[in-house]
């Protein structure tokens, strides 16, 4: 049986459209029938060799963010797992070891032995998928979210609920808090609303570049929007003070990660204030060390989310507590696709489907 | 009635030694009869002009870590305070407004609009200092602490207890941990202690470019030193690995703050490690973004330490759960040891007297 | 000058309502003058001699929930804390020693030596109220608040959010989350309104023994409303099943504190879940110890709220955030209030007014 | 091949000595020799039908403290798990689901669909037990301690380091404080240890009923020690105040859960104060409601210890910091030890052995 799928025959190469074998599954496997993945940042980056470090075998599949449904359940998985042909599926990225630190509390994204879909043999950006049995999150049957909305909350839409999660728990969050989203690419627009969400009333104030962007924040439920394209840092905070009343964060979510966006974001941050990184478009932090000392500020990484992040996002999702903004992006327009993500071009997130 | 006190007239100076007039108090304060204070580097920094944001009026006597007896009471301090004339005591640094976020919660020393003694009109450089009453505690009667000993525990001493306090509330220490006490200066001495003391059992390494401050780094209670001099990240984890059997640590206490300690500390931080920085010998941190998100990496500032903290500290001296290592100034040789200092040149803290 | 004041002038006495001095200030105390005092239970418990501990000295002024303005400043008021005559303000209850371990992180209100309006011979229950400056909180110009409004904050209102957020940094709350809100009096009409805010998209389950004030909490935002009345738990946990698909809470406030109700809310707490307590109308927490222990469960005890505390719920307020249900008590109908107070006869806080 | 197990035929009975086959392993599972099975309080209940809830089937062999060697490997173990016949293991308890919330983050021993061992047809009363693969820590080879040393650590040497991480995490322990180990049992002995090791510098006063028993725990790191027989809180009170000039506990580590116990602890427990239940002699928390709630205490329930835990202290162990206090019980003794348990004969662990 045949598949189409978009594949990697080297670094720096348009991903190559082929008809290839649908893969074959272990017993304690399922086979995903990809209905939409996610296109991220990274599918382009790992195509341009940012990740030769993982010594990646070729071909390879880009697609780590997948929702879809059952094609077959592999003879060794447990009844008690639930899973049946034709159930509505999420896949959890990161496939830990198991026995790891990490693992053994349910970090498995950040477990050093792991491994992904999207970053080997195969991804999302073919239409059938293996997975162990353990990394799928089914959806039910009381929703009506469509697999181009679900792709994206297995990472964009991930990825930021647990940095704010871990805002919240640093206990910087509240009535009288100012908590930034730092960037508005794919990640950013959900930040928005899990910073309305899980902030028990802070201010939110979005940050980015674009008015289109930023008017759509708007729309999602941040109180303040500031444009920051060209301007000082001293500019920003007059803009902040103006809407606000005040001139510091008391938190914020970093979704873009470039380094004049730390030095921005950590540059008006409070006394006692805390910084979350998810975003990874720059390499480096460069920042003074004399603030953060004195004003006792914390600094968090943060990385995509646990089997228990993502199931609480998908909670959230039914509930219909999450606006999606989707880019369809046909099987044909893959590479197309990528370019446009190394300009930023996209507002929201680009999901691909194979329709 | 007149007093000795080594002032600065202006920047870049000595210090001149001189007699001048005894404090008088508010009816709120204390006078304290000093009988020693530390000398920290921030001393010298001040001297040299590292913070003329502060905007001294001059002339100005430096100290901040005071240790003394009380000389007078105020007529409007509380009876209840229990503060008597005789009771030896050392002084609270970070006199807060009592008003902002930071002091409702108890965290004066990171008062917006806070000040300090040692960097205004009267500090511990000078042999009497007026005190608000609430910025004493009193030792009791049951202890053999010397002045000396006391003086540098309100800072270098109290300094790393706060951080590393943060690096246990993280729950990244116990059994299963290793913990890095980067830099060994004043407050390395005292941090190495309170590894031993908060870490439930985590193995501590002292790293340093002295073999003189490892060994008694050793002494008090580091597991393993390793002398960090001239040595590439990849030649420090090679010492790690050969004296541990792995080659990270899961939290560091770095008490320097130079950039290339701070890239040598981050660079062997274990996945959901966390570093606290209390050291302010550099001026930046300037370390890759990717490991810091992607190993979800926690980076705390931490500053000096409040009232609690301060207590707690004075309590462990009283049990004899603190050693001190200690270098006496006679006060005449104030100048030289500023100058020593500059050159990082003493094992423990440098303490000014008055004999 | 003459005041009104319904006053104690013994335990199990009905009020004496009567024209006293208005009461003098101390240099560092405002005058407050009270244009609304909320009615708590505590009040009429006081009056029927349950905190005889207290010692109260006699004629005494009930009223701990206090909103007005300002009538004078003290002389010795600092010029900083802004206060002026005329500002509208809400008065802090809780009034600690600054010196404990409590008052020194803020938490003034379970100061072992410290004292509330309300509970000697100034109350809100008399027109004018000294207050020492630190405890006042002001609202600035740019609300529609009504004293009324503002008085309940102070106490009902506050308490459910301290409770609350204790659940929220103890980790249980989430969108995969059922949080209860156990009792709707005075505190629960709030306790679900914050339920809702603070919990990050939990489901919020109200429960109480009236249709009507269930009826409230519906429109106040919980999701599933049960009527508890004279049902064993096995009722009501298939009542939640009925409702929400599961049979236990992941966490619970509880704003009745009765021995029955405790019963019931720990009896249907999950594995790993949180209770928390702030109602005091019962007097034993009496359980079975395994399920606690083999769960591990957590059971807060909280009270009251701080400085900190009633500053973000008054930001809410002024936000627009809280639902108020009020009803206004004329001061000539104290007495009678106070009946029904015992009665629990009152839908939303009693709100007494000296219009 | 056969082996001696000392089973349940039912309720009520003594333990049957017999001869019976050796287990067969599934391809996960490692069969393990046992060496030394600790003897728990909870064997005797469960021989005396306290857990009739767990529907066991007969036979039935007692034993969840298991320590002994690797005597087979299941074909379908993985390699990359390193075991290996011979080697020296622990089993840890609590066998969980690895589907729930619980074991989503590593807390299996609190798996509500879990298992154990020695609450079934295997367990330590035999001599050889079938492990699932997981539940295996190596102890390596650089180690001198002995099987009936360790095996007591998997449950009463490790339930109590859970309890006191959870008050140390609270935030409760320090110099400041004063720590109170309640009961000193199998688990007092070993929670008086741990409360130095985790508690950064806080008095630790243990309470018991048995001066031999106190005696021992001063010899095992106690500061203060109490014999509460016989004793009103009151007289407890004034002997705590005689020895440390203080009159309460800021934290509580019940290791033996009679409700008289639970009284004393809480009636003596500090404004602000942590209270963490692993004992569970008796059935039932029944202490006053407003103490809890107007002091802000929180009671924790603390069950067993997870995978993380265990390899933590026995780490712990390998580094010589756990003092042991062992009684060894022969094989054909077992009967007669199950009922000097019932009558809390022993000072420290009874410990079953083969020899």
């Amino acid at each position: 049986m045949k598949m189409r799928a978009a594949r990697m025959h080297g670094y720096k190469q348009p991903l190559v459209l082929e008809e290839v074998e649908v893969p074959k599954i272990l017993p304690t496997e399922v086979l995903v029938h990809v209905e939409a993945a996610g296109m991220c940042r990274t599918d382009f980056q790992l195509v341009d060799g940012y990740f030769t470090a993982l010594d990646l075998p070729f071909p390879a599949t880009p697609g780590h963010e997948i929702a879809g449904s059952i094609a077959a359940v592999g003879a060794g998985v447990p009844a008690a797992s639930g899973l049946a042909k034709g159930d509505q599926v999420v896949v959890v990225g990161g496939w830990g070891c198991g026995e790891c630190d990490q693992c053994r509390v349910g970090n498995h994204q950040i477990c050093g032995k792991g491994r992904w879909p999207g970053f080997g043999l195969y991804g999302g950006y073919g239409e059938y998928v293996p997975v162990p049995y353990q990394w799928l999150i089914r959806l039910g049957s009381e929703n009506n979210l469509k697999p181009e909305e679900l792709a994206p909350l297995t990472d964009a839409g991930l990825t930021p609920y647990r940095g704010i999660k871990k805002l919240q728990q640093a206990g910087v969050l509240g009535p009288n808090s100012i908590l930034a989203v730092n960037g508005l690419g794919g990640l950013g627009m959900y930040a928005v609303q899990y910073a309305k969400l899980l902030s028990g009333g802070s201010l939110v104030v979005a940050l980015a570049r674009s008015d289109e962007k930023l008017a759509i924040a708007k729309e999602f439920g941040a109180d303040v929007i500031i444009n920051v394209k060209g301007k000082t840092l001293d500019q920003v905070r007059k803009d902040l003070i103006r809407e606000t009343g005040r001139g510091e964060f008391n938190a914020v979510i970093d979704c873009s990660g470039a380094e004049e966006s730390i030095g921005l974001g950590t540059g008006l941050l409070a006394t006692s204030g805390a910084y979350c990184s998810v975003g990874l478009v720059g390499n480096r932090i460069n920042i003074p060390l004399f603030p953060l000392v004195a004003r006792e500020q914390t600094f968090y990484g943060s990385f995509w989310g646990n089997y228990v992040d993502l199931s609480e996002v998908i909670e959230l999702a039914k509930k219909g507590q999450i606006k999606h903004q989707i880019n369809i992006v046909r099987f044909e327009d893959v590479n197309d696709c990528l370019d446009r993500l190394r300009d930023s071009d996209f507002v929201g997130r680009a999901v691909l489907t194979y329709k």
